[in-house]
């Protein structure tokens, strides 16, 4: 498998399924597997607060017998203050064999990658990838679905932003049969790149703004946050969140076989009373996307630690100002070329 | 043994004395016991910084080969932050096989309990109730006692507030032949509900002002502390406090037999010069206080992870404007029924 | 060994000699190694945020099987605020087999050793002592030079602040035929105290204020970070600090055995392009450093723990505002006698 895991499709579906028959396998017989990583050490780098991703990597960690180092946030760290990311993470690969990162700017988790002796997993950079996400989701449906195919998709709420959506209809597109429906308001459609992403791949996807209309003919609702900020006036936001609230109203016509799922944390985008529905899977996801990371730890440590790969420096500068490549000057320029276009291999913007 | 341990009550005297047994064969033999948890997962949380209690529960998984995750205090985690409590704990007993918590609400650990797949074990509710400083008291006493019975108990400083006391009172109420003394200032005598509580139980009882005129009685001196916020005055503080702050000097009547205890943190109710007569066992008792707590995540890991128990709806809601209830509007009404009265299952407050 | 580890001056080059050596052996065979502190706990007290020491001291008790509690600075911890140093190190003593204290005190280790029932290791007692840092610098020069003898070592940037330059010094000194080269702006050469030291020493060295001129004789370039706060005025600031960073250039001359240290973090006082250079040593300074740790710790958990050495209160009170003492008053006055001057057995400082 891949060094360091920084971008979802780093993953082959081959590799998947080997993580997937691991993970299903540490769930049926947890005994087996609670020694495998005595001795290990997992640097867990949290440069922003995400309570979830950092337990479910910790839990992940302990209950395959290993340990955890690490921070949860800049502040508690005097290494997450002032210090160079190289720095820390060259100091940090001295000490654990694993880096698992989550940073706010754009394309750290490659930079780290750069400079680290032992294999990184990203976390979440910024507003850009966070591919373990990705990895609890497929799991989630494939546990519940018995393979990802011919799928009808519901996706909910806010599709413009938030990776951990993107990331998830770029990874479904490579199952056959999914069909998606993206349920949002005009305010908050997918962006052109998905957009353009979907049609170069010929892709089925239907854009409509009515949850209600739409939710019995589905296999999969995948529920978002409509976050305040997002809308120009308290009203405009005010007319538009209920009809994007889930409620057990709302799924009387739904199939028995519907997933509901949600990346968690929510706020009230699925009213409480759905929570006693057996199709309410949002709680069994995250306890999946542990599992799933168990089996992404061990695989990963297979991964003999090595020195980082030599980069070449050169290319042109990235222009995104929240690429990682702004903020740490000592990085050298890596670009990659598609189409003829150029793009910043930290943080994937066209340059 | 009781599935959660959220009162002191939940604890037969048969289960303190199995408790107990295991307490006491750890100490002899912490070997046989370090790798006893190994691949389990404590999740501590901890609403509000008590840094005694959350190292004792830790240091205890910790000896029995276990791990620990959670968090210290809500400004740690943007777990507390924001999201339910129901879905913070569903949450955290999908990573976790046990689930100890304090938090400020009244009623909090029962609410945890409703929703937790394993169980909760009670580390402090608001002003409510703290079994598990009751079972180190409890434990400590018997250590040196060879038997909790025929005992002069005196309690000696805030009676009037302070969970730990009352706990330890209704406790030792329990246990044959117990005789308390009561030192205090007037203004901070037991409360009416104690007193209730010990006239209904027929138990003898003596309130005194003076620690001095006492001490040569008793066999017990559990010592806590006055606060200056207790009083209206300064002066007021000033002029009880040294009547209240145990010297050696005022332990030259005292029987050779004497305990002196204390919850800890102490911060002058007991002079240093205290510290190195042999009867002083303040700090024994929180090393007492782990190892009554290895035993208790033992025997609590037994109870096997079950779905929370069906909570009917109904009853009249909560007044006390410190329970949980208040706080989580999606909790069910619970309420009991004693000698006609009706009380609130959380936090216990008559409605 | 000795019981606790205060000074670098406890180890015996005997001592010195066998951690080394155990360390060597750990470096080789890390499995052999990974199960000796199962049940075993360390309690990390940092009353200062250091992260590098105290994830160094964690990453090595993980990785020799045991766990940590502890805090990583006071406001995370309400042990620290309040209460007294002897009431938390007696608690501490009570759940852990082996205390790590950092602390901004001077005298503080020592201050902790008089109530623990465990080893103490000092890590940092203000600007007092950090003896593992000296342990780690030891190590890495006779990882690389396979014996400490015959060397020039040059130590540039701040030699007159600095405890981890001055312990160095003073270490090193106790080793054949070695010859410094101290190289510093003028306002910040060596103290007094280390001069005098050096000459009772009969110490060979030299002090000099160019970097570049002394580097091609050295076989040991240790460099030290240049404080802006060392300095009347920014442009006396800026006028020294570009001839005191080290650079690729002004390796040119330099030995091709030539050990490049550095005890981290670093701001600019090296720049990252001699981090390719196979002569920069400091990463691997750091990992020589929790490895070293890892040897340390088992040695001092053999010391089977037993009560604090008795202290006879007598001598004459400190004056040294920063020591320990000023601020625990029920500690003892403990002074000690040389060539008829008294110090304070706490700081060192002359009475």
């Amino acid at each position: 498998m891949t060094r360091n895991l920084i971008d979802f499709v780093d993953i082959t579906h081959k590799e998947f399924d080997e993580l997937y028959r691991l993970c299903a396998d540490i769930m049926k017989k947890p005994d087996k597997y609670k020694n495998v990583c005595v001795g290990k050490v997992l640097a867990n780098l949290f440069y922003e607060p995400s309570t979830r991703t950092n337990l479910s990597f910790r839990t992940a960690m302990y209950k395959l017998g290993g340990s955890v180092i690490g921070f949860s946030d800049p502040g508690s760290s005097s290494v997450a203050k002032g210090e160079s990311l190289k720095d820390t993470i060259v100091m940090m690969s001295n000490y654990a064999d694993l880096i698992v990162i989550r940073n706010p700017m754009e394309g750290a988790a490659r930079a780290a990658s750069l400079y680290s002796r032992v294999p990184v997993i990203n976390a979440g950079d910024g507003g850009h990838l966070h591919p373990t996400q990705t990895l609890a989701d497929l799991t989630t449906i494939r546990m519940h679905t018995g393979g990802i195919k011919n799928l009808n998709v519901g996706i909910c709420g806010d599709l413009m932003n938030g990776r951990t959506v993107h990331s998830l209809i770029k990874a479904l597109s490579g199952f056959p049969d999914i069909r998606f429906y993206f349920i949002s308001p005009r305010e908050l459609k997918i962006p052109d790149y998905i957009r353009y992403f979907l049609d170069s791949n010929k892709q089925k996807y239907i854009e409509i703004t009515s949850l209600e209309a739409t939710v019995s003919s589905l296999d999969v609702l995948y529920m978002t946050r409509i976050q305040r900020e997002r809308f120009d006036s308290e009203s405009e936001y005010e007319r538009h969140r209920h009809a994007y609230i889930l409620t057990s109203g709302k799924l009387s016509d739904a199939k028995s076989s519907l997933l509901i799922m949600h990346p968690l944390p929510r706020v009230d985008e699925i009213s409480v009373d759905v929570d006693n529905d057996p199709r309410a899977l949002y709680f069994a996801q995250a306890r999946y996307g542990m599992y799933i990371r168990m089996a992404l730890i061990m695989t990963m440590l297979k991964n003999a630690p090595a020195e980082p790969r030599e980069t070449e420096v050169g290319g042109a500068a990235c222009v995104n100002p929240r690429c990682v490549s702004m903020f740490e000057k000592y990085l050298p320029n890596l670009t990659y070329e598609r189409e003829g276009r150029v793009f910043c291999e930290y943080c994937d913007k066209e340059i």
